[in-house]
């Protein structure tokens, strides 16, 4: 019976992912990953932040399904085998994004945080309607995920850019593309909301030239990867008033150290990396559909590029 | 020159709507109404909240446009005339209603008030993804802006029930109809969003009987009318943990006296009857669009049935 090998960084975690991957795929024999554990020869294995050395024991491998959308820690692994790596392409995540960047746009734009404070206070006053042309949102990054997140924000009524590499049609979003139209982008945005992959392109990018090329009173959206901030100079914009709020749900070390300056800082918003969870049925899906396909020696999709990073 | 007169409860919110509907349509003559003042002429008034007495001078008058889509006020004024009353059918409203739903709704589904908790105490600790079978929204009302807000929160992924006088067909959401429904509606529904008319039949409908019906650690989100909710039966069933919380938007009495209990109960999230804003662009649009139908003998859309009262 061809094996398939699950991974993960927690064994509880392990087991879970192999009893409902088993579930799916009968025809197959799930094997959890232990460390030091001798080489199951398995043909294939779903992992999610595996130790390296999984890829030193099984070796017989021929193709690696990601439990999730980025695969910036898997592709940075010493030995990582060359052979196709796929990647879950949505598993309910671009609703929780949707869902998480509204709840959090909404706290400013619509003033929600603000109502909160005054019924502290037990104080009536409405605020004026929101005027939308006071709020441009831009979306980093149009994948599968940002291009989500766009439309759902555009569908409320606020006006909505994308950036992403090459240009590209989308309905009620304007699209900017490439370099060199990254600071007319930035600059017609005051709610940046970062969904790039991670790359060597785009590590740091959240940086003090992007912060200040931004619309006054900015506020920045991070459910991306952590790397993509330079936290120094993120906190001097948020300090020197450029910067609105940041909302950050992806950190540079997580969990983030109890004595980061984030935590208490007035005009950050955090959330330990829950933007999006994998969501357990969709990934079954996804994974056992995949494999089946190669099986029957049929191309699958979600097939990562390892030259892009995504 | 055709007069119409705009009338509503503050004098610079009269100016202000004279003026923009004044410039939206040149070939009429825009008058504001001030107390005391004696008739215009007029043959089509514009009014939000306007005091009864405008009709008593106003007696030449064909139609009245409402600057919302409420019109229990309006319905209720004495010696108002029989002639046709037109509501605003959307403006902006069923997509604020939705941002607002999403965002309150969020606060409990995905934690982001429990996450906002654990900040203040430099606690990183993710919870389990959303099990979104946990959380059935039920939204009671499906005219325009409860249809628009079911469908908006079903995208996300809830399970979501709607409640209607009349059967219907809704993608992706199951549809509850009349009286004998309405307990089974209510039974599956832990979010209860109200977006009813206020009506002789809607009056008091969120009380005792209905709060003891829905599921367990319910979430009542009242954007309607605060004539729907019986007080002293959301407090008490607040304070017994029938409810998880509430989210009040409207109130019996507005502004609420500062004294009143919902101010400062734990478990009550208020906000000032700002949930949905009529935005000047759209509502001008469509009025100024149906009184050049109505001058041109065509029908309008948008009127008032007095026997249902929306």
């Amino acid at each position: 019976m061809t094996r398939i090998i699950v991974a993960t960084a927690q064994p509880e975690s392990t087991r879970r992912w192999r009893d409902v991957m088993q579930a799916a795929l009968p025809e197959f024999e799930l094997v959890e990953w232990q460390p030091g554990q001798t080489g199951s020869g398995a043909k294939y294995a779903v992992v999610w932040g595996p130790p390296a050395e999984v890829f030193q024991t099984e070796t017989g491998l021929e193709a690696i399904f990601n439990l999730g959308a980025g695969v910036d820690a898997i592709l940075g692994l010493p030995g990582l085998p060359d052979i196709p790596i796929y990647r879950l392409e949505d598993a309910g995540m671009a609703a929780q994004m949707a869902e998480y960047v509204i709840h959090y746009l909404s706290r400013y734009s619509r003033g929600f945080d603000e109502y909160a404070r005054r019924q502290l206070h037990s104080a009536w006053s409405p605020k004026q309607g929101i005027v939308y042309s006071r709020w441009p949102v831009g979306v980093m990054g149009l994948g599968q995920l940002g291009t989500y997140v766009a439309r759902a924000v555009a569908n409320l009524g606020y006006p909505v850019a994308g950036w992403a590499r090459s240009p590209r049609e989308e309905e009620g979003v304007e699209i900017f593309h490439g370099d060199a139209q990254f600071k007319a982008f930035l600059g017609r945005t005051r709610v940046l909301v970062n969904l790039l992959p991670l790359t060597d392109q785009t590590r740091g990018i959240i940086n003090r030239e992007l912060l200040q090329s931004l619309l006054p009173d900015a506020v920045v959206i991070n459910i991306a990867r952590g790397a993509h901030v330079v936290d120094e100079d993120l906190l001097a914009a948020l300090d020197s008033g450029k910067l609105m709020a940041a909302v950050l749900d992806v950190f540079n070390q997580e969990p983030l150290p109890a004595d980061h300056p984030y935590w208490l800082h007035p005009k950050v918003k955090m959330t330990p990396h829950v933007a999006a969870v994998t969501l357990e049925a969709d990934a079954v899906d996804q994974i056992s559909r995949r494999i089946r396909l190669l099986e029957e020696g049929k191309p699958a999709s979600g097939l990562v590029r390892r030259d892009t990073g995504y």
